[in-house]
């Protein structure tokens, strides 16, 4: 069976930045460590008046594109996972094309293009996809071309503002891959949930508790699942678990839940029992609340134990690097958590070779997804070849003011026209309105 | 090589109609021919206040899984494709696994649930996506259900306004299908295309000159590329050519082009030689213009003959007769010109097991897809198992007046409550908004 799985990936920030401990806290008033420590965030990426969902997915795809040496005959297909699109009808994609028509040789003509919604798991559906078509003998030697893009803006002064995000990444999804393989095994938790939505909106309304709680439960319906046809997750097999990341916290919460699950009858439970005592089972409790207290108190207990902390710290801890300085790119989410595990993997000189991922995708509405990675020898170049560093540090710091400005730019029922905080150097912008309402877009060299 | 196809469909119409040549017409001061010979249209299924695309899409699939005796078990995948969604983040389909939730035991927890976006391609692209995950392996024994629901409304007064429609197509993708495969080889023309699009916008805006000439240069491409991986299509191996149907005179053209592409080089053209010529090569012509021209010239000529009526009469107006009753349905069009066909053949007592369909979907934007189908020996029992028929006849024919407010009611910009033409029975309806903006829904006995 041939291996199908992500052979690049590329990255496109929005090209501003919003400092949360030290412009969005002084303004609202509040204790910096509230960003910083509560929500574990330093900072959101946001779109300059120029950008929107297609100039960072085009840039990205883009980027990618020339890096490999591809053509658009290479290309057989090109999905576009987003939360943020701005037809009803037209898919995301065919404007991305449009734009990398315009810089390559060649049209995309022959590719099936396409764009998924499902709030932030879009993107992982969409990468699944793309490893069904190549493995259902339909690519005729092509790769698929999977961007996540989102511009995840709140309405002012929504509980939300402070994890907002902008940014796609581009994905290349190939036989024999250089980066990742993925599972054909998979795991799904997924119910009808009214926790995030935007109904005939722009912008989301959000039950934070319950989006809290729906997470968890879906992820650990997920993760059974996944282990009914994959076999039991042991902590030892597993390097990095790549979550979607609204925000660092809620990974925290996420981290506890799995490893409480996947260490249940294995020899880290015993290890832990004289500390802690042995995991809760349903079946010694009269009531659910009783098993569900004690449950929670085993939780607090586990949370402070140093072997748990390690875990954490080696297996967690390093998806959330990104994601602090960018803030939540939904559908791209945990597309950078698997990013930031290599990237840290790769300054630490570890050699992940043939090491195992878990990847916990995650939609609201709401659906969570489990599936397993290996990592290939490509890897390491692939990190490397990045420029993530440099787009984050050349982002914009937006002052207060500006960040008002801006953020009616991006509000779809406003018509406000703000000069660019940024001069765009070869990237596609966002070029002004065509006859039938459509946006248009061209490349600055 | 396991077959995949589909294995079962159903249809949900709009429980209202609107009479194009009764009510329509006469209201625009027009000749009711340029509705039902121009356009090819008799009538537009229109929904019902308590209607929309999650009743329709769960009333179909609720029909579906009841005659084939399935339960939530059975289904690992719930795929909607719309261009009517009325939220930007969660998917239709969870909503519609909600409602099924309130009629069968058990869950869809397992089941992943999706939605696609493409214009009026996007059911295919789905079908597509259904049949890759079970070619991949990864569907675990089970079926994937497949939703293609829209409400094609247009702004009064619009263009397109005769050609509504509003209804849903659900079909079960499954291993040794006994309706039909699908082929493995699919032929694209895609490109970023300005024909129709919804910018931010409920109802289309629309270049109706160019729309017909982009489905057409797409279809084209599509066959081109089909004919790469599957060899030349030639005319005796086609029983039916179900195409995507705006209206069946956009399809009037369409075969005339397909029929000519066709027959290139085969004993038709030869046949046909001493009554029109040859066809066209642009090799034999000074200019594009002049090629053109000729190209035009003898197409004018082909749609005369006998032989080209003949064919058109058997192997393309059999998959009008539900389009012409039921107006546009988008995702679903396509998938109801497959269905005409094969009742059409039913009702005429002809074996089609083992026939050929070449079927032709399309979604402005615009991209136009080529697959082959092959009619697997349950056709007649599915077929025979439909109540379109009778959906149709039970349809409520609105008055102008009716229609006047119950085009309102399904505008998202409106805010009016109009009492119910007919009276729900054994269906979900709409049952108001939830606290979050949310639609409820509610089976009604």
């Amino acid at each position: 069976m041939t291996a199908v799985g992500i052979d690049a990936v590329e990255i496109w920030t929005g090209n501003l930045k919003l400092d949360l401990p030290g412009t969005f806290a002084p303004e609202k008033d509040e204790d910096p460590e509230k960003y910083t420590k509560g929500l574990g965030l330093n900072a959101s990426s946001f779109p300059d008046s120029y950008e929107d969902i297609v100039t960072m997915g085009a840039n990205a795809a883009h980027r990618l594109m020339e890096r490999k040496g591809l053509e658009p005959d290479d290309i057989g297909r090109i999905d576009v996972a987003t939360e943020s699109a701005f037809d009803n009808s037209k898919p995301v994609s065919t404007y991305v094309a449009g734009c990398l028509e315009q810089v390559f040789e060649g049209d995309f003509h022959h590719a099936n293009k396409g764009e998924r919604k499902f709030a932030c798991i879009a993107g992982t559906q969409s990468l699944d996809d793309a490893y069904n078509w190549i493995r259902a003998g339909r690519n005729r030697g092509r790769s698929a071309l999977v961007i996540a893009t989102d511009t995840a803006l709140y309405a002012r002064g929504d509980a939300g503002e402070a994890t907002q995000g902008a940014g796609a990444v581009a994905m290349l999804i190939s036989e024999d891959p250089d980066f990742v393989t993925l599972s054909t095994e998979q795991g799904y938790g997924s119910a009808d949930e009214t926790d995030f939505l935007k109904p005939n909106q722009q912008f989301p309304s959000v039950d934070g508790k319950r989006s809290v709680q729906v997470y968890l439960a879906r992820m650990r319906e997920a993760l059974q699942d996944y282990e009914q046809v994959a076999g039991d997750v042991h902590p030892d097999d597993l390097s990095f678990i790549p979550f979607h990341t609204p925000f660092p916290g809620m990974v925290r919460k996420a981290g506890l839940l799995g490893y409480r699950h996947i260490t249940r009858d294995t020899s880290f439970e015993d290890d832990l029992a004289d500390e802690i005592g042995r995991q809760p089972r349903s079946e010694a409790f009269d009531t659910d609340e009783e098993f569900h207290d004690a449950l929670r108190e085993y939780m607090d207990a586990l949370k402070d134990t140093d072997a748990y902390q390690e875990w954490y710290a080696e297996t967690i801890d390093p998806t959330l690097t990104l994601s602090r300085e960018v803030g939540n790119w939904y559908t791209g989410s945990v597309h950078i958590a698997r990013i930031s595990a290599l990237k840290h993997a790769l300054e630490a000189g570890r050699d992940m070779t043939g090491e195992q991922l878990l990847v916990g995708s995650y939609g609201s509405g709401a659906q969570a997804e489990i599936h397993s990675e290996i990592v290939q020898d490509g890897w390491e170049a692939e990190i490397e070849s990045l420029n993530i560093d440099s787009q984050l540090e050349d982002r914009y710091d937006l002052s207060w003011a500006d960040y008002e400005e801006v953020h009616d730019v991006h509000n779809h029922d406003m018509d406000v026209d703000v000069e660019e905080f940024t001069a765009p150097d070869s990237e596609f912008v966002f070029d002004g309105w065509g006859r039938m309402g459509e946006r248009k877009y061209r490349y600055v060299e």
